[in-house]
């Protein structure tokens, strides 16, 4: 069995979901799950749909052609994921372990479905042990402030010979390339250790401590061009005290973290995560 | 414009989605919310779909008919609900006002969308000021343990008289018979004050103080012949630590309670909520 | 019985709880709960301790003047409270119903332990009933935004003819003047319909929804000179996903304001919050 | 600097605060962090005081002696700890791996304060790569259950030569001897994966699946002899809807565990955790 998922965003208009229904059922797909919306506010037609068939009938360029009439005559866009592939992850990180180990060890767990983490990219040469333990390759590719150029170049062979799909800043502390993250739209996640909008820059923790809030959160966004102001993926807080000092946050907020980006990356991998402007859509049941 | 709901459950099957959205769409309606998902663990396929036409458009006997044929060919059972009339509630109640209050102050604030609260019963004679303050009909029908037959008889009549389509049990102390719950299959909710199955029966604050959880819950269930085993419609926790004595428990629960109980029938003036055997499938987005 | 409670801060320095529970005992006080924290970080000693002691024992001059000399002694600034009756508020509101109602219901149920609700005032000309249902006294003080001056006035007379401590914010929706809030500073509590600091201003739903966030929140605080920064007293938040449009995060929302602005003053009513520099301490077990 | 924390529980009775915080000065202590309740309820006194002091002032037997002559004055029962070396900690696992990586993952973080773990126990032979990845041992000990008495000896004898303090059973699917768990009061904390005390016993997933709740809960808690009746040291909760099928609560599951396990175990290090009939009373700020 092949399992296929579309991803539709439009101006709401009758007979989407029949005419797509019904595409399904004539090329012999049953149908998982749907989850279809239409926001009165903003006009938009939001949904994605899931089905399975049997894969020797799958026809990709007739369902894909199927899908782009269609799309034409309804006036729709569509993203179409057809899963006879796992999603490649690289995950990219500095000195912090908790967010990597998080995922590496969903993926032993086999938590990560349709994803594999391929490989592991930092620019400190710490990681070598982990990689071993996780059987999994380990490049460090050191950022030289004077050659950021260089280490880019480095960086985008290595993500092309793996043949890497979704970049993931598991804490990793340099700031990328604005050509770089226009290359890899809506593929490149990172953990931000805050509850964005508030607290954007450096040393969100300090600066929730010094605010004296009550609950401390952690941010998973697409990257953009714009730092800390990508499209929101997933979100999650936890609650805090006085007697938590700034030490407790950030072991807290690591908590946190890995949770959220552990969530985030698997909402992506299941093709739940619809960009609408600058904004996400989340099918997430 | 009018708004139809149906609620369907069947074996999994292939085309129900592309058939149902068919007709739908041949019929004039515009799909504004679907939630399908098969449940691979047991076979079972799961949609709540709603949408929209022109009231002149609505052809009721036809609709049905139509689902009718198309339940017979796909061997799938349906709960159809054409939004003419609002659902009118009864909120029945003993001594406790707090979620009294809330459904009644969701009721002004606009947020009872398709139902209207109606009236207020209780066994004891304390009602008549809420009741004028809301302006709404309180009916007292003390239940005399020697005649619970006649109290039953009395709340028969005021059901049928006020045309009441959903009991709501806010805190009503009093057991009903099992006749009075047969006859109102899936049409009586209630609150029970803690996080079921845990604490079944009497005095669950107590319960829990004594056991030393770190949680309290509250539970929002239809009521069946069996006590606290109704399928359950809503639940919501809160943390408590050794300085809630039972007395703050009983203030935190109060807080769940009203939360718990106002969602379940919101949930289910919304048609979000179908029983499959004894649990609930609830499509809340 | 009476109850007392001190709340201390300072540089932190051996012997201030002997020196503070050897006063106490002293004079015949039982502990009824102490709770005390130094920051390593900060260096500051915090601490609240409440003890109950008979009646007639209690010399209240000779108290103060005995903590003022421990003080002094060991360089502690201290807040005392002597329960010896309620704290007196005034909720002052606009057109929005839910804290109001929800403060009041708490006040009937008894949760409002050492406070009283003594009166309400707003802009608008339609809180009559409300005052009748709930037995109180309704001032009804328009505001000319050409005449700011004359209302507060009135409002100042109003605060003081019914002798009031605190003035609770239930969405007045009307700017304070500095003058005013100098003159009842960490007496004036408002609820603010966000997550604090994120989306100050303006429509804060309107903002999270284009923002795409997946939680909203709402935050309690003391207010001070600048908007939206005084200290945070309490916050809370709740999930939210696309299907929520502007409407129901207002409605979600509305849960949370009155939850959050409810725990706010029951805290400040307990004597549980110490502000030091612009941020609380809580002292909520 | 040395760090002693004591736990105290008694009838309630004036001046114990006072005694115990003059012992502490005249001893030149400084007390860290004071946590005092006395309720009203159960008449209890309850009370957690950790303070430092120079380790060469520190008079152990002196101390000893001393609280022993307070508490037969006060008549209160005390539990006092020395931070002289760290608390010894064994994992104990068979097949599952997510809690043993996350607490060997915090200890790697310096997030396990005043403990080690000092090895690792199974009943299955899977855990070497494991070991030699964190620099541990592992102590393989089948399970024949024709001779349990052969293994729990073996186990006995390993817990001797590594000194091990407290015993934590990571998921380990083997039932302890009544004898064992007498030997280890309050030193063998267990994680159950259910809130407790709902879905006692096995496959409580499977239960709650088949229930219908819209909440999954996991419990740590001092084994007593009587499966799933110990006191509650931590629990915590997730939602969950019917898109969730036993496969997706058994992942959302293991989230939880690893979360409260690794709560309920710094808990116990850090002497937060006052045990009081069958309950526990959590000093947790």
């Amino acid at each position: 069995m092949s399992t296929v998922t579309i991803l539709v965003s439009c101006r709401d208009r009758t007979g989407i979901v029949a005419a797509l229904s019904d595409l399904i059922y004539r090329n012999s797909g049953n149908i998982l799950d749907a989850d279809q919306h239409s926001e009165a506010e903003s006009g938009l037609f939001l949904m994605r749909m899931q089905w399975s068939l049997d894969t020797h009938v799958l026809d990709r360029d007739g369902l894909r052609q199927a899908l782009h009439d269609l799309g034409r005559s309804f006036a729709f866009t569509f993203k179409l994921f057809i899963h006879d592939r796992p999603t490649r992850i690289a995950l990219w990180c500095s000195n912090t372990e908790h967010c990597v180990y998080d995922l590496l060890l969903r993926q032993r767990m086999g938590e990560l479905q349709d994803g594999v983490i391929a490989c592991i990219l930092s620019n400190h040469d710490r990681w070598r042990e982990v990689g071993e333990h996780f059987s999994l390759p380990v490049y460090h590719v050191p950022v030289d402030p004077a050659d950021r150029q260089g280490a880019e170049q480095r960086q985008r062979e290595i993500m092309a010979e793996e043949g890497i799909d979704l970049i993931v800043l598991a804490r990793y502390m340099q700031i990328l390339s604005p050509e770089l993250v226009a290359d890899w739209p809506e593929r490149i996640i990172n953990i931000h250790h805050s509850f964005l909008p508030a607290f954007v820059g450096a040393r969100p923790y300090h600066q929730a401590k010094e605010r004296g809030v009550k609950v401390i959160g952690a941010t998973a966004h697409y990257v953009t061009q714009e730092l800390d102001q990508g499209p929101i993926i997933e979100q999650d807080v936890t609650r805090v005290s006085h007697r938590d000092e700034v030490i407790d946050l950030v072991r807290k907020g690591r908590d946190l973290e890995r949770q959220v980006l552990s969530r985030a990356v698997a909402l992506h991998l299941q093709h739940r995560v619809l960009t609408v402007e600058n904004r996400t859509v989340v099918f997430d049941g």
